[in-house]
C-alpha cells in the first residue's frame, strides 16, 4: 500500500474509532489474545524465518528478535492485561466553577493517529496495538526490517481481531517497507499524523532531528549509569551493578557505564570484576580501574572517550573512576541520555543531591536501572521509555496516549 | 548580543536557576512588581513611541500594543499573583510501591530553556517572565517588532528585578532582532532550547512547520466558532454571540464564524444583526443569511470560502447557515483550528454530541468563547492557549512548564 493511501485510511479509521465505547475496544483486545493463543504457529514460523536470516545480528539483538511459545503466550497475556486496565477515555475530571459561575471540567480524548518507528522486536506490534486500541488511537507501525516476516503475521492477526470485534481494521496499519524513506515520509506527515514515537539509537534520532515535522516523543537510546558512591554498601552495589548490566543487556534500561568512587574502587572491583567476567561481560575501563581489574586477574581494555558515549546494547561495560559525587554528576550530565541513572550509597545527603540534580526520566537510589519500566514501577503497560521531557517522561502508557480538553457548561455567561 | 552567545548564557543560567528555592524565585517576582509600580514612566514612554510608529496597524492591533497606567498596574498585579501561586516544583507525588517493593514517586522539574515567539503585545514580557521564573525555567523572549521599544524597557526592568533578588539576570533573555532569521535560529536550536512556544497566525505556523527542530507547543490562530442550534434559547444566543465577537475582537478566543441553524436564522438575526452593526461589526454572510440580514436592514457582503478559513482578529464576522448539527460539526472539523467552539442550545443531547465530537482545546455549552482563558477557567495565569494536543492543550500555565521525573527509593532491589 502506498503511504499516502495508508495515511488517508488512518484518518478515516480515527474518526470511527474515537466514537467506540470501551466494551468494543476491549473486545478487540480479547479477540487478539484468543487468536494468539489458539494459533501461535504462523507467528512462530515467521519468526523462525526472521531468525534464520538474521545471522549477522549480535546474540543480544537476536534475543530481542526471538519469539518462542512462552513469549507469544506472554503477548496474549499482555493484551488481556491492557483490556483489564481502566478506560483512559472514561469520565471527566471536574475542576470546579470558574469565574462567572461556569462549570469547568477536563475530558480525555485520543491523540488521533500515532506512528511508531521501532527496533527489531516483534512483540512491540502487540504491545503497542493493545495500548493504542484501548486508548482510541489509530497506530501506524513501522518495525525494523529484521522482523519484517514476524511483524506482517502479527499485524494481520491484530487486524483479524479488530474485524472480529466490529472495529475498523485500519485502526492498526503497517508500513511494509524497509526503506528509510518511509520513515522520513512518516516524520514529515504534518497534519496527517498527530504523533510519531521513534524508538531507537543515534541514527534514528539524527533522522528525527533532520526530518521531523510532526510532534515527536523520542524513545531514544539509554546510556544508563550506576554510580557507586564512597559511602556505598558494597553488598548492595555488586548485585545492583551485575543486574543492571547482565539481566538483559540488549534493552534500553541496561547499564552502559559504571562510575566508581576512588575510595571503594578496590573492594568493589575485587568482587564485581570477577563476577562480571564470569557472566561474559567485556570490560572497558579508565587506567585506574584497568590497573585494579588487572590486580584481580580480570581482563579488560582501556576505555576511549567514545565508550562513554556509546549505548552498547551488549555485554560490554565501560568503567570510570571518579573522585567525588560532583565528578559523577558532571559525567552523567555530559554523557547521559536523560534515560536512567542510579546511585548506590548509605549517605542520604549524597542520594538526595543525585536524585535532585541528575536530569533523567528515572533516578534510583539503591536499586537497579532495570526498574525503569512501566510494569515494574506500577504504571502498567507502556509504549516504551520516553527521553523527551514534554508530555511523557519515562514509561509512556495509556494516559500519555490521550490529551485533556476543557469542557465548559454555562447558563448563558458572557465575559465582563 | 549574538544569538549563539545568548543560547550559551541561557543554558548556564538554567543550571543555576533550577537550584533556587521558591523564596528566591518569588522575591524576584515581587521586585519586578515593585519596579513596575514605582516607576512606570519609562515603560509608558517607550510604548507611546511604539504606538506613534504603528499607524499602519488596525485599531484592534493597536489595542493589543497599547499599555496605559491601568494596564501596567495590571501587569504588576499579575506578577504578584504568580508569586502567590503554589510552587510548581515543590514536593513529590508518591505513586506507591512498585513490584519488588521499590518506593516510586514523581518529582516536578523545570523544562530548562523555553523560548517564546509572540505577537505585538508587550504585556507578554511580564506575564511569561513571571511564569517561567516561578517554574525555574529560563525564558528567551522574541516579540513582535511593533513592540520593540516597549519590550526592551520591560525586559531590562525584569532583569533588574532578578538581580535585586540575587538570581541570574540571564534567566530572562531578549532577542533584540526583528529579523525573521532569528526566529528560524531559535526553532533550529536543538539541544540548546528545550521548548519553543510560537504564538501567532498562519505565517508563523508555516515557519514552524518548515524549520522547527526543537519541541514546539503551538499557540496558533483561533478560528473560533459559535453554533446556534435549532433548540437554542435565543435570549442567551444573542448576548453570547455579541460578547464572543465584540468584547475584544483582536484576541485569539474571539469568535470568527457564527453558524446558525436554518430554523432560527430569522428570529436570531432580527435581534443580533442590528446589535452587531451597532457595535461596528462588518458582516460576511452566506446567501441565505445575507438575504435575511437585508430584510432587517443590516449591511453585509457575501462571504467567500476564504472567510471561513480566516482569523480576522478584527470586528469582522463570517455568518453561515447550516441545516443540522452534523453540518455545523463538519464545518468546524474543516475550518476550526482546535482552539475554541461553543454551542447554544437547550437540547442536552445536541450539546453532549457537540462537546464530545468537536476536536478543540475548549468546548463550551451556553457560554462565550471568551472564557477559554486560564484566569476565567480558574487555572491561573497562562503563557497562552495551546492548540497542540501534546503536553498542554488549552491554557498553558505553571504546571505545563514542568516535567515529572520518576524517583525510586530502593533497599538494594534487583530485577528478577
Amino acid at each position: 500500500m502506498h503511504l499516502g493511501d495508508l495515511l488517508q485510511r488512518a484518518r478515516a479509521a480515527s474518526h470511527q474509532l474515537r466514537k467506540q465505547p470501551e466494551a468494543h475496544r476491549n473486545r478487540a483486545l480479547l479477540a487478539i489474545a484468543e487468536h494468539l493463543e489458539a494459533n501461535p504457529t504462523p507467528v512462530l514460523q515467521a519468526n523462525l524465518q526472521d531468525l534464520e536470516a538474521a545471522t549477522e545480528l549480535s546474540p543480544a539483538m537476536q534475543d530481542r528478535l526471538r519469539l518462542d511459545s512462552a513469549r507469544v503466550a506472554g503477548l496474549a497475556r499482555a493484551a488481556r492485561e491492557v483490556a483489564a486496565l481502566p478506560d483512559p477515555l472514561q469520565g471527566s475530571r471536574a475542576l470546579g466553577p470558574g469565574r462567572s459561575g461556569i462549570q469547568v471540567s477536563r475530558r480525555r480524548v485520543p491523540l488521533g493517529v500515532v506512528a511508531i518507528v521501532f527496533e527489531a522486536r516483534p512483540g512491540v506490534v502487540i504491545e503497542c496495538a493493545a495500548l493504542t486500541i484501548k486508548s482510541g488511537n489509530v497506530v501506524i507501525l513501522r518495525g525494523g526490517k529484521e522482523a519484517l516476516r514476524s511483524n506482517r503475521v502479527l499485524v494481520e492477526l491484530v487486524r483479524d481481531g479488530l474485524r472480529a470485534a466490529g472495529l475498523p481494521e485500519d485502526a492498526v496499519l503497517f508500513v511494509d517497507d524497509p526503506d528509510r524513506a518511509a520513515v522520513i515520509e512518516l516524520l514529515s506527515a504534518s497534519g496527517q499524523v498527530d504523533l510519531v514515537i521513534p524508538r531507537g539509537g543515534k541514527a534514528l534520532m539524527a533522522l528525527v532531528d533532520q526530518h521531523a515535522r510532526v510532534p515527536v516523543i523520542r524513545h531514544g537510546e539509554g546510556i544508563c549509569h550506576v554510580y557507586v558512591d564512597a559511602d556505598a554498601d558494597l553488598s548492595l552495589a555488586t548485585p545492583i551493578a551485575l543486574n543492571a548490566k547482565t539481566h538483559r543487556p540488549g534493552v534500553c534500561n541496561a547499564m552502559e557505564t559504571l562510575l566508581v568512587h576512588r575510595s571503594v574502587l578496590v573492594p568493589l572491583l575485587q568482587v564485581l570484576g570477577p563476577a562480571l567476567i564470569k557472566k561474559g561481560v567485556e570490560l572497558r575501563a579508565d587506567l585506574e580501574a584497568l590497573t585494579t581489574l588487572g590486580v584481580f586477574g580480570c581482563p579488560a581494555q582501556e576505555a576511549t572517550a567514545a565508550d562513554w558515549a556509546t549505548e552498547f546494547l551488549a555485554p560490554i561495560l565501560a568503567v570510570r573512576t571518579v573522585g567525588s559525587l560532583d565528578e559523577a554528576l558532571a559525567h552523567i550530565e555530559r554523557y547521559g541520555t536523560r534515560h536512567t541513572a542510579a546511585i548506590v550509597t548509605k549517605n542520604a545527603d549524597a542520594a538526595e543531591r543525585f536524585l535532585a540534580e541528575v536530569d533523567a526520566s528515572c533516578v534510583l537510589w539503591n536499586a537497579s536501572t532495570r526498574f525503569n519500566d512501566g510494569g515494574e514501577l506500577g504504571l502498567g503497560a507502556e509504549m516504551g521509555i520516553s527521553t523527551s521531557k514534554l508530555h511523557a517522561y519515562g514509561p509512556m502508557g495509556l494516559t500519555e496516549l490521550t490529551a485533556e480538553k476543557l469542557v465548559v457548561h454555562g447558563q448563558g455567561q458572557i465575559r465582563q
